[in-house]
């Protein structure tokens, strides 16, 4: 009855179902799965869950699954696994699939050749429509989609491209060649996954060619997997511009340890930054002894610092990731952000004087505070938006300038400014 | 010539051409474009150049254009644009058009109402492969797709959904409902368009039906908007969690005063907040007469504790959206933090006590620092995982809980903190 109930079902809807099981009984349901949908709630799995069932199931039944998968997630897969494990679930392919995994697998990471698949659906440009639906018919069961369709020439280099609609709305005896594209947008295996992703979701495709050097076929990118590529990027920029390491997996199927791993690192080089911001202020202790009240404002000054820098170099990170901004609109930027540094300084600037007059009547003293806060904002903007492009111009990701970091220079740059600032202008004081 | 050149051309293709054009210039391409592609670059404008445009274009061309976008384009454009323009821009479009607009303008923003588009293939499940594929060579030019049918009763209720394929693979006297799915997954109007996203990304649909509060079709969302929505809600978060309010255009046609609209509330807000944090430590202007070098330590106690929060709140905010965790996983993710609180808390303390130990070998200093830094990183840990789910519970988008906001609202904690606990462990001094 469970096996009758499972086979009808979608792989996502039977995700759904086995997500809050314990392994032992997500092995039962995997008994009574067809094998392709059992293949596809497998590559769904999380990285954790994976590596526990391949240790339970049968060697048989392992198999079955690593076979039926598509090569693109194998691919996945195998890139999560250790390497005693990767080398004995590539036992279980035949010589030729094998062959094919370790191709993918050289390619680099987050490359096109990574996420494509082999299984396209290849036409000749000499082909009638009617020859072509049979073979559709004939072959189209195998491959991933058969909603694009890709011309190739005797040498398997891709000639053109079409879609299955323009079939269906054709008389059976038009020619391929006069309908397909015969200039059509492709990719190259070493291509980044970005730049595939924005392509396809400029130009609206559902399927993207993947050629070699030569402009031969060797695989298509389709748009279920772009999406999941651009939640991917998304995830992995916001982790970065909170200081966080990449995680693959997600976060209630992520150790405790690695969650750490994933931490650490960024939290001990802030700190190590940070402290010596504390030798800054140690070198004003004398200042700070007749003037306590500086001290007061230290972190409404770091504060605004970090926020206005931070503020900024999110947009422009997220304005590069989605390609709305280049390197070459730099100046146009500089310009729009000194105007804008301006405006947003001059507005706080303000209020902190509003805000120190609540504490002190010393005019110096507000004065201090009020110029020091304006050229913090002023360098913080600019800073945060001129550091993302320089990340870029030395081929370091432009998310890693998180906010964070941006806080944390920024932080040098402020109490730099503000002692120095209010020692001029309060000599008299001291 | 360049007529010629024109029609040819993909959408995309055109819209990189004249991406860098002056309006004027913009203009004589649009004259010279066929009208769905005209449609096409003119909905991909961003929103700026469309005003600039629209305010040129003859009333005729106007007309064209409007008439000739896609429902759910024309509704995006219309929300962006000011009620005069969108009053006149209605008087374009034929009494029944205007009513479907007016409908679709109805529907919540970011509901499933707003992104579909009511040209849909639908077929009856009675009609036999052969009746389906003549009904789809008749009408199929019209539709946003083919690729997906959807089947309906007389009451136009949704009865079945199947793709292009399953036709093509099948016997011309089968019947559709043999081949259908007859428990499609749908959704109603007024879901939020990261549901439709989500069960989109995990069916790995092209397209998914919306109906009805009484299940009748009333249009499709397309995988091709989606990629759009995965875009644009992941900017909108980003752009939240740096205290950024949104901006529906990207950012080089944004306007200066508009970006400054986005940046100055939270900025504002940030500086009140934090102009409190100089209030606890004037409070503490005798012990830092006292003892100094206390001061030196603010920034570090401060970076630390908003570093923290910041991470914690983007990994839980992040994976809320994707819809990684959910309400009902706040106790697991509340134990899990917690030891990761203290794993890294102590290895930072460590880290701080020996920075500590080179300014000062008063061990009672480094002991108020150690101890202080250590409650601050439990504290905004924790602060840091919860705020997002709050915010949930209270119906505010998680997402506002920004790094700055943490960072603010950790400062008056950890200088409470910080001046509480030096104050106990150093009362010898005072
Ligand atoms: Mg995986
Ligand atoms: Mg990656
Ligand atoms: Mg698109
Ligand atoms: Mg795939
Ligand atoms: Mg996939
Ligand atoms: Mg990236
Ligand atoms: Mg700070
Ligand atoms: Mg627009
Ligand atoms: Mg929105
Ligand atoms: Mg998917
Ligand atoms: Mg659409
Ligand atoms: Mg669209
Ligand atoms: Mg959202």
């Amino acid at each position: 009855f469970l096996k009758e109930l499972l086979v009808e079902q979608e792989p996502a809807t039977v995700l759904e179902m086995i997500k809050e099981l314990p392994s032992e009984e997500i092995l039962i349901v995997f008994r009574l799965l067809p094998k392709d949908t059992a293949a596809i709630v497998f590559t769904e799995l999380e990285t954790d869950e994976q590596l526990k069932l391949l240790s339970l199931f049968k060697e048989e039944k392992a198999k079955e699954i690593i076979e039926n998968m598509d090569p693109d997630d194998r691919v996945e897969l195998f890139d999560e696994m250790p390497a005693n494990v990767v080398k004995k679930l590539l036992d279980y392919l035949s010589p030729e699939e094998r062959k094919q995994t370790l191709t993918l697998l050289n390619f680099p990471e987050d490359s096109a050749g990574r996420i494509m698949t082999p299984y396209y659906l290849d036409v000749k440009a000499n082909m009638t429509v009617e020859r072509a639906l049979e073979h559709i018919k004939k072959v189209g069961n195998t491959k991933e989609t058969i909603y694009t369709l890709f011309a190739i020439d005797e040498d398997r280099k891709l000639s053109g491209v079409l879609e299955l609609k323009d079939l269906i709305f054709s008389d059976s005896n038009t020619l391929i060649k006069e309908l397909m594209n015969e200039d059509p947008i492709y990719v190259t295996v070493f291509q980044d996954r970005e730049e595939v992703y924005q392509i396809m979701r400029d130009y609206d495709l559902l399927a993207l060619p993947v050629t070699d050097s030569e402009k031969r076929l060797v695989g298509i990118v389709t748009i279920d997997d772009i999406v999941d590529v651009i939640e991917d990027e998304a995830t992995e920029d916001i982790q970065k511009m909170a200081a966080v390491g990449v995680t693959e997996s997600s976060y209630l199927h992520t150790s405790i340890w690695k969650l750490v791993k994933s931490r650490v690192f960024w939290l001990i080089t802030l700190l190590v930054l940070e402290s010596a911001v504390g030798f800054i202020i140690d070198g004003y202790s004398e200042v700070l002894q007749k003037i306590t009240i500086l001290a007061a404002f230290i972190p409404t000054i770091n504060a605004m610092g970090g926020n206005t820098g931070g503020q900024i170099s999110a947009i422009m990170i997220r304005s590069m990731a989605i390609g709305d901004v280049e390197s070459s609109d730099m100046k146009k930027i500089f310009y729009k952000e000194m105007i804008i540094g301006i405006i947003l300084g001059s507005i706080l600037t303000v209020i902190m004087a509003l805000r120190a007059f609540v504490s002190t009547q010393n005019i110096m003293i507000i004065l201090s505070l009020s110029a020091s806060l304006l050229i913090v904002i002023l360098t913080s903007n600019l800073l945060g938006a001129f550091l993302p492009f320089f990340a870029k111009k030395i081929k370091i990701d432009p998310a890693v300038i998180s906010g964070p970091l941006i806080s944390t220079l920024m932080d040098l740059i402020s109490m730099s400014v503000y002692f120095s600032v209010s020692t001029i202008l309060l000599k008299n004081y001291l």
